[in-house]
């Protein structure tokens, strides 16, 4: 249906901005909306805007542009918003357990079947619904059967470790949070969210200004 | 002290990657530690390591390495992680919870002293020792004086107007969590870690695996 492998990555990163502005027009009621506003809200060029949204098969009409449902329900659908996608998570400690209870996360898609920890005092519980198992489970039981996506929020040093364990149980994608470089079999995809690493860049950024203004 | 202008974003976003593994080899009390060890174990070109650790001043001995304690000193120096950053968040829902009670993030430097929000089920609450106080305690007494670092985790359609408020109140900082594109001015620096964008960047790069294999 559409040429994903054609899509450039900057393209698709772009993509959920213009959700997250579309959202709040649909919230505000707001029926259609040309290249140009989106452009001057969320500073990207309008001609960027009507060619990173032509990758969607979608044409805004002349004088009137997008109309807004159609937009939204678009973006939802080709970002994978609107469909489930099951995910394990390994490490539920605050990261973890804060993603499992994060109700965005399944407005997104994003469907957590089960935790799995080695500590004692979150084995057997549950959260906001999401059984939390040790992790040997994992390695006896396998993953469960619909769950493609694995979820690392585990301590760096045990990331890679981690991670072959996942694969090993037929994970096809990795989420990992830590901010250990993981090293995978390239049939798997590997998603990387450091928040720590963003941390480190936000410092030096406040660093640099601070330099200059002193 | 260095030199951060001319410090290559890349290589600070790899820096992180670097203090995770030696994190690693200091838990498993390893002394020295070679650029080839290093590039073998997280998949990057020795001599781009042996570059981006230069930036900091750091120079490997000949036949021995790097010296494992003084390399994940400078590197936690240079990041940023071994000092105190004050921040704030607006946004106590399920993530920012989680932000304010995850224990890693102090370990990173990040100091949050108070939380914000509009709901009267969080409003007046403390988590993990962080009081959490209505929104409208920012606009008439302002930004907790040490704080240069403004966390956003409210709903996107509020992102604007919360990041309003916090350069407002002096922040010089906004670290962004969500998908929303803030406008600011140019002295203010804004780190953006959208972690529902991610998902999409990953389900993305699933389906065309998923295509390519079927």
């Amino acid at each position: 249906m559409y040429n994903r492998e054609a899509l450039p990555e900057p393209t698709l990163r772009r993509l959920p901005w213009y959700l997250a502005y579309i959202d709040m027009l649909s919230a505000d009621h707001v029926e259609y909306v040309s290249s140009t506003s989106i452009a001057k809200a969320i500073n990207v060029d309008a001609s960027q805007i009507a060619k990173d949204l032509s990758y969607l098969n979608i044409r805004g009409k002349t004088r009137i542009g997008y109309e807004v449902a159609e937009l939204r329900q678009e973006l939802r659908f080709f970002l994978g918003f609107a469909s489930r996608h099951d995910a394990i998570i390994v490490g539920v400690g605050s990261l973890g357990g804060a993603l499992i209870a994060d109700s965005g996360l399944s407005r997104y898609g994003l469907n957590i079947v089960a935790g799995y920890d080695t500590n004692p005092a979150v084995v057997g519980k549950e959260i906001s619904g999401v059984p939390v198992y040790d992790v040997s489970r994992l390695e006896s039981e396998g993953c469960p059967q619909e769950a493609e996506i694995g979820i690392i929020t585990v301590p760096p040093v045990v990331a890679q470790e981690c991670a072959d364990l996942l694969v090993a149980v037929g994970i096809r994608a990795l989420w990992n949070f830590t901010p250990y470089r993981i090293r995978t079999a390239a049939d798997i995809v590997v998603q990387n969210t450091s928040i720590y690493a963003h941390l480190a860049v936000m410092y030096n950024r406040l660093e640099v200004k601070n330099d200059m203004q002193g």
